[in-house]
């Protein structure tokens, strides 16, 4: 069986900031939020408000007195902290802490994310009863990062180490395909052939590297079929243009 | 010469919103914003108040009226969208984009992040500027992200892509250090000829395993060189502690 991490917020200081929290794992594929003597009254209006359509999130939060008992069913709770304490801690990256999640839900193990509250973080009493530290790398002229985006950014690395997405993609929509090599044959021969007839592919010692040179850039574009056919009909119409605009002439 | 990518946002709403993109900028090492025909009057007292410790990003905004003349020096603009178009575009995620723009940046060429309005994000005629389109991966349950969302995780992965912080390490402050090997096979030693005394390693065809699990155990913990004085210090302790507890006995 498998669990997504449970969020622990200690001591939240904002229902803004709770609401901006539970958004954010509705984003990212997280639900299961805890609440540690948060200081403003529970339920809060501000987190319904901030929380925008993750109220389900919101509304099933749990609140605890102390953090022992928020995370006493957990095996493994990883505490975000900008502060390093004088005590020896693993120390991750989001995106290994995320890499070392998903492997731990994998495997059944119940999992949690705990932040501090939005004035100091958490103490280091809280941050021992983590297994390991997790620090967001930032620009060292501004570290400062709040609750809501310390949650989101964690939430992010979360859904992305598991998430499936190719890095990068040409999207044709659903009417086109990418252009058979046929296809692009065929509009460079058409191109090719209009030109030599307008004069542009001249001197003759240099038409072998226009046409490369064009081939190499309608190549590029990563055409689909549908593309391909505009092309087409442009060199078309271009060629006969004149006698189009202006059919007295 | 390297340039980081300007952040363009396009008709922006609400000062926050401003604010924030600024604030997430200075966090991951962004500083040129400009807007585009920004809804609320300009210069905007939430954008301040929002931005926190970012006002030099926030003071330094340039405001233009159209989105041609935003961009108009940049050479790749990356559009942030979660709509696909009915054209083709390539599609890439935040992390990718993120490594484009590093490399193209540290070429000299000029880039750009652009997004668009809170209310419906970038039109067609404002992404088809742009050399190819970002999409945020999220939870297809939830996928709204917020303005100052999508700016965060983009200049996150911006300053991913340049960041050489260790995925994991062990940090044992400043004034400890891994434990030799030596300091842990005298640790070792100390703890089995007291556990031997006090009767613990029994009987002697199980004292191998047994042996061979503790040094395990505390391999695992990773000690440094304070760590193993500390331990050696309890095991001292533990083995007098009567006496200590209890003068008088």
């Amino acid at each position: 069986m498998s669990f997504a991490p449970a969020v622990i917020l200690a001591r939240p200081q904002l229902g803004e900031n709770i609401g901006a929290a539970a958004r954010a794992m509705a984003n990212f594929g997280l639900s299961d939020l805890r609440l540690v003597a948060p200081r403003d009254p529970w339920p809060n209006e501000r987190a319904w408000s901030m929380a925008a359509g993750a109220l389900g999130i919101v509304e099933g939060a749990r609140v605890f007195d102390r953090l022992q008992d928020a995370i006493a069913d957990l095996q493994t709770v990883y505490a975000t902290t900008a502060r390093l304490r004088g005590v020896s801690k693993p120390v991750l990256t989001p995106a290994e802490a995320a890499g070392r999640l998903r492997a731990a839900s994998a495997e059944g193990v119940k999992t949690g994310l705990l932040f501090g509250s939005e004035r100091a973080g958490l103490d280091n009493d809280e941050a021992a009863l983590a297994t390991a530290l997790v620090t967001i790398p930032t620009s060292p002229d501004f570290a400062s990062l709040n609750l809501g985006q310390a949650v989101l950014l964690n939430a992010y690395e979360w859904w992305k180490a598991g998430d499936a997405t190719a890095p990068a993609r040409l999207d044709h929509g659903p009417l086109a395909a990418p252009a058979s090599r046929a296809e692009m044959i065929h509009l460079f021969e058409h191109l090719e052939d209009e030109l030599l007839k307008s004069g542009f592919l001249y001197p003759p010692d240099k038409v072998d590297s226009m046409r490369l040179n064009l081939r190499a850039m309608l190549n590029r574009a990563a055409l689909s079929d549908q593309e391909v056919r505009t092309l087409r009909g442009v060199i078309v119409s271009l060629t006969r243009g004149k006698k189009r605009r202006n059919p007295a002439e």
